[in-house]
């Protein structure tokens, strides 16, 4: 264990370096620490920063078998999940969340990942990192499984008032991170509105769908909401109202069939035994649809390399957020982003 | 079987009548008339007079006992499902559709109830019916089933560019359509958001969250996607474009896991005597998550009741639609909403 860091005067990120705020989301270190741990005897060639209160990071540390490549970075406030944005940004200049932050800017670290408060890391990612040319505010991007694999959603709260400008935007960055990803050579990009044709949905939806078909993306057109899991598109475009109205209907309605479904095999003893017979089936369904296998939601059009665990993620679901910002590092996503936004022919607002 | 009408000069609608489309949907006739006879089963206070083909309902009802409460009155069109609605209204006045509604005008039905084009539906019931003062056009409002019992979401697709006054009349009619179908004394009002705190989401909710909060309706404040299904409200609004990707992606998602719970417990052989054990959990949860019993969407704001099917309703699921419609007639649904805009101290646009 090490409070060093990696060189900075360099700017250099090779290898892997992921800054952790190891103090963010409802549980901290005790689900950072260990969920870095593990990333780390997954991918050899990575190391880590955990940022926060040393003696708590320590301790958890303390747990496990040491590891060279965890480094702990002090920092002595914490933001947190309640705290108005503004407040986190200006008098807590030392968060975890602001420090790590402030690694990725340094160029120490090749990425950030965070479970603490979103419109905090949202303001702070911004005023240190700064937008790529263009882009007014981060968009928030989640995969989500489909029946066929995976699909992207953005925007997913973060612009909540959209001009079609903006939905071009989120289509060139969705892609930009799909294809580096997902290794897609054209991914498609779907709008979702409330019908398929054309003149269907509000003014804004209808711009944008002019200009994505003009973008040279590979566009399909409107889709629908019950098309985002038939895995229509690689890439679905909304507001950010509309997307988080979306998500967040998904993992209420997932999780009263959750509920239910449990209600219904633990009614009587019989349905017990019934549960025993089904359970490695259950257990398989449960395994292909768990949500922590794809919590991660990154924060696209900045500089720099940011992504949200969600508040409540375990240790498998952090994890995931790890891999999530580790491989947007490994394929230079920031890159291939800036690069569509520069070569993009229509009008950016 | 009579193709007579009650006595339509007296403008009565005591007993129940129900004007029904029965060339709507995506199975017409095969689905409408048998469905329809199973409601006069079920209501023996009830009638109805299906509208159409009269070769191809006669047949229908030829496979069934006859039941002298059913009547058939002619239409010689159809709308079609992807008709503009426009060309519906203009040069199809003999349609089933529109002969349905005109029953409901003459007041010879209490009720409609179609499977047919949406677009098509409310345009013809704008034109025929009216709307209630004050009210620009339908918001469309369906039930869904929640971890606590029920609950009621509009607008789902009909007003796509709303005003804050718009979501306002969404919950004075919500509420009046509740009260009088649920026995509820007042039932409680979200407004669909992405936060809780009043602050969040765009200017319109904003502003529509102030005018909530001094309607005099019980109103809980802003509530997320997740809490849809959690039951935090008996009614939650929303615009049109909100509502209608948030049920159609509640739509899509249950499909998704239907299908992988499907392939999971049918992958091999022990699976399938898994399935065998499990079945009668797995059929009882399957009739409490049933999408079909809660089919059947209210078109609101108009001079007469009108009720939306699924256009791909098989019998059960226009069974649930016809007693929607019923449920609304028998409850007075029309006059409470009309008492309650008229009450209504709150600016209205």
């Amino acid at each position: 264990m090490q409070t060093t860091l990696p060189d900075e005067s360099s700017g250099s990120v090779a290898p892997l370096v992921l800054a952790i705020d190891a103090m963010g989301g409802d549980h901290g270190p005790y689900v950072t620490v260990p969920a870095a741990l593990e990333f780390l005897q997954r991918n050899a060639d990575a190391s880590v920063t955990l940022v926060g209160a040393t003696d708590a990071i320590g301790k958890e540390l303390a747990k496990h078998p040491s590891n060279a490549r965890a480094r702990v970075q002090a920092a002595s406030e914490v933001v947190s999940m309640d705290e108005p944005p503004a407040n986190a940004l200006r008098n807590k200049r030392d968060s975890s969340m602001r420090v790590a932050v402030d690694l990725v800017k340094s160029g120490a670290a090749s990425a950030c990942v965070s479970a603490g408060n979103t419109g905090a890391l949202m303001a702070i990612s911004r005023f240190v990192l700064k937008m790529l040319p263009g882009i007014d505010r981060p968009a928030i991007i989640t995969v989500l499984p489909t029946m066929t694999g995976r699909t992207y959603l953005l925007d997913l709260g973060a612009n909540v008032d959209c001009e079609a400008g903006h939905l071009l935007q989120f289509g060139l960055m969705g892609v930009s991170l799909v294809s580096a990803v997902e290794h897609l050579d054209r991914p498609t990009v779907g709008l979702l509105n409330i019908g398929e044709e054309a003149i269907k949905g509000n003014e804004v939806v209808k711009q944008a769908g002019e200009l994505l078909r003009s973008s040279g993306l590979n566009f399909i057109g409107n889709v629908e909401g019950d098309d985002i899991y038939k895995g229509k598109a690689d890439v679905i475009v909304c507001d950010g109202f509309v997307g988080n109205v979306a998500l967040k209907t998904s993992e209420g309605l997932a999780q009263m069939l959750r509920q239910m479904l449990k209600e219904e095999f633990t009614r009587n003893f019989f349905r017990y035994v019934a549960l025993a017979f089904a359970w490695p089936v259950i257990a398989s369904f449960r395994r292909r649809v768990d949500h922590r296998r794809y919590n991660g939601a990154s924060l696209l059009g900045l500089r720099g390399i940011v992504v949200k665990s969600h508040g409540s993620a375990d240790r498998l679901a952090f994890l995931c957020a790890l891999e999530r910002a580790a491989e947007a590092a490994r394929n230079g996503v920031l890159q291939k982003i800036s690069e569509r936004l520069a070569a993009a022919t229509a009008p950016v607002p």
